[in-house]
């Protein structure tokens, strides 16, 4: 990870914001087509470094998951898609950061599933990453697997806290933006206004803890812009599989978006029948959770590009 | 109805917000215990006007559900709760109006509870309001039960489009924030930045078909401060009943929060032991069910004062 | 309540059914417009008799819930509806009983919703019932108002445990099926196969601690078989409305099922346009939880009968 | 597929039962370590011949997805666990078939989330089967990776219908249950009475439309009693995994009974402390939607065995 980096450099400011917004001022501005550096600190704004230390005392809601941005994306306007390759995560310490934080996690009462039983007690784990591997404990070893955490643009007129993901991206923590992937976003602001942020070292399926491998991180970057065409849900690109990210409760909700949208897709871009389209997904979807803990799940979509070989049509 | 008003006026702005935020600057400041009379316009922005008119031609997400505010109230501050008492809510003019809206409703898919079957057909409907009573059609006539469908404060940090319901108040569509009633909410910004819109005519538990009997209205409202008493949701005092709404999907998570706070409540307040207030709660709860449309769905638990009358000890 | 009976009475037997089946040889067999008096113990098998008593340790599940029958209606074949007017429910015995049982009701993990907190304890209480009022604790005093937590039928090839609410109806656990309603039900197979059980003295909407004030009762019922008329949900009339319970997780779905098949009623039986039904319902249905706690929950809607009146046309 | 059988071989019987049971009488005897091929039809009962054939015209609930059984089990008994190898899969016939049937299926209103929108339209399809792939329309081939939809126990004292996944295994349809692995499942009744059907030839995850590629085939399965260890959930058991099937509603509440039942069954076997697994979970599970569309849905939790070679401590 010594390679000589020329690209510019975009940095955590002092007075980070917690929403994705179009209220706050752009940090910096990019154009279509360059390469970007962007310096992310943890979602527990690096408070939390030993095992001593405690989110519930150090972390505040919403004074959490601190994101990079608002960063203004010349010509994307509304209407526009926000195409975003990551090209690579590299982490700006040797330690992961987790923790098991009460009321917080799919397996346990929290805010939302209010139930009366006592809370689960807090952990904190620092997980040291050496040689492509991340330390959980003393003799488990996890393969460093890193993606974003959350990536996503402002909506229109909100502003909305850094936890809760949905059609404009945000906290999805869905394994699938990562390195090598394109993610794309409506635009709904002028200059998109992209916030990035909450790097994962690596992460179970649905996130069940709350708490990922949590990472500061310095995430590379290009930014494209497609003009003209308005989608409604992140949707992400690898070599393999087109994918919908969608975002709601219960996951049901969530699983719903993401093949509704992913056969609106089909039907838009490869010619498929829409009912044909149900009828092949219904063989061939592979779904991932990314998220069941945050204020909306987030299910991934996923459909094999090697059945879309020849314009899908059946 | 033509009683002399000597209150203040609030009206809405042509610029009016679309938001509970922190960030718009308030129109207008009220005292505690000053009596103001607040005018509001319909969830459509008043745009519908005969059957012919189409909600998705007139109106357009997010700018839906207009709400007259931000109010400024003298002496909240973050930790304390506003507490706003409904004195009675006058129509505007001699019509409700109601509609049939495609993709949304609680018994069609929803963009969040996304199908692939076709949408309903749109249907606009006036309701005259004559001699205490919306007359739907030509035979039916339901009485005149106004209420409050929007009421809330502004989040810590968040701009929330004016649909969403949450422990912030906000669009509950619950029966109960009506004449008579004392609703309290958590402060959360100095000068708590109170909202409200959307009065109903009436409307029906849950309201299923996503809208009421809709209503531009003049709402006479009064508001006192609890100094250093802070609140997680909406609680709602009447002569009999002490209530809070809960507001989360799916419907058992909003009914989860609910009760559990009029438990916690109970304790703080009333004396109780938290598994004795269960305990209580199973045998005489009153659950009703404002909305199961909006972005989240709301519960509104109620206990009844007579159980409540000698500390509640059991 | 010294009244002379004549009715004849069918008791519950040594080898009392847990399942609502076609399995089981019928214990009694009655006539359509006989009325008769049906003996039922309590949820718990009338074992917990002191607040010593612990359900963990005498009742195990499938043997919960036991019910008194099955009873065979003479004429009812598949495609009827049997309807069951509740006349009187009279208490058994002077006390009710309730519980907190671990993991077990709203607002706790469960064997459902899944949760790695340590349970609530458990409790036993036993209420005494004097003059109307049923005694929680020294001080508090609820009506006595009683309901039949399960009525059902038996289903067409499956044997179904007690604790379970469908279309067969069972452990609903509503108010409404109580003295003065009529309680309709599909039939499936000959003779219908009745089963009533699980009196309640009395309940809170939602029962979300899963044990209402649980009564081994004697409850008059007669039985009447509208031949040919195939309903797909239980459905409940009373003086003032028509209601349907509908049951399925989560509540939603449950909120679902009984508006959809109200609003069919009113449009197969009252004239009603089904999306005209719809928008009335938006308006002016009332909704009730039976329980959040069963295997299915169950829900209520209400139709007052007074917009039905010129055969609905609006 | 032309290699000389010498298991014994179960058929299907004339009188095949729709339920599991323990009312129904064993149709075969198998010993432990007994290699058996058993037949079975596919979910229509074989009914689907044509794209003409309508599943709604030839299947009637509950008379569908027909089983193989009751297969009674020697040496199982209550309190047992029975572990079921899938040597083998092989088709019957040339040809799965795949349908939409109306008011079914995870992307339209059901009879469970009922909805006023028309249904979406019938379909049926013949996918010939060659060389190992499926042909879906002309053009597209999905490769031969066949499962048993259902493979089940009879609960102690209920029949369900063949429909409905639960705790005693059933309609999962999840793609784990196929050659090479082992399923274990709780022994309820004397001689588990086991059933299996509904092979698959693939299958997407969640099986979205409600119908996978269905299959008549010869499973070919060996039979293993684990005496004295009672299980509450399916397991399921591959070279790279230890995994557990939960069924319910909504998907969330499936999720959290199998990662619950994980981290259960890594504390008993591997040395796990509870929340040290849960930790660990978060981090590396594999999660897995088998159906979101039975009346439960079904998700797997699947933990590497990788992280469990040196009895698991951390």
């Amino acid at each position: 990870m010594a390679r000589k980096e020329t690209s510019r450099h975009i940095r955590q400011t002092g007075d980070y914001c917690f929403t994705y917004s179009p209220f706050h001022r752009p940090i910096a501005e990019v154009r279509p087509g360059e390469k970007v550096v962007v310096h992310t600190i943890d979602a527990f704004g690096n408070k939390l470094k030993s095992p001593r230390d405690r989110a519930t005392e150090l972390c505040h809601f919403p004074f959490v998951n601190p994101q990079t941005g608002p960063i203004f994306v010349r010509d994307a306007a509304p209407g526009d898609t926000l195409a975003v390759t990551v090209h690579r995560i590299d982490p700006d310490r040797d330690y992961a950061v987790t923790a098991l934080i009460p009321q917080f996690g799919a397996l346990t009462g929290t805010r939302a599933t209010a139930t009366l039983n006592d809370a689960l007690p807090e952990q904190t784990r620092i997980l040291p990453i050496r040689k492509g591997q991340v330390h959980f404990g003393r003799r488990i070893r996890i393969p460093y697997r890193p993606f974003m955490g959350t990536m996503g643009v402002a909506p229109q007129i909100e502003a909305i806290n850094c936890l809760t993901p949905s059609y404009y991206g945000g906290n999805m923590d869905c394994v699938e933006t990562c390195p090598g992937h394109e993610v794309q976003f409506p635009v709904l602001v002028e200059g998109a206004h992209f916030f990035t942020g909450d790097a994962h070292a690596t992460q179970g399926d649905g996130e069940i803890t709350g708490v990922a491998c949590e990472l500061a991180a310095r995430v590379t970057l290009s930014f494209r812009v497609i003009k003209g065409q308005a989608i409604r849900w992140p949707r992400i690109l690898s070599r393999d599989f087109i994918m919908v990210a969608g975002s709601a409760r219960p996951l049901d909700d969530a699983l719903r978006i993401a093949c509704v949208e992913l056969i609106d897709w089909m039907a838009e871009d490869y010619g498929f029948d829409r009912l044909e389209a149900y009828h092949l997904l219904g063989q061939v979807v592979q779904i991932r959770v990314g998220n069941m803990v945050d204020p909306n799940y987030t299910v991934v979509a996923k459909m094999p590009r090697k059945y879309l070989n020849r314009r899908g049509r059946a």
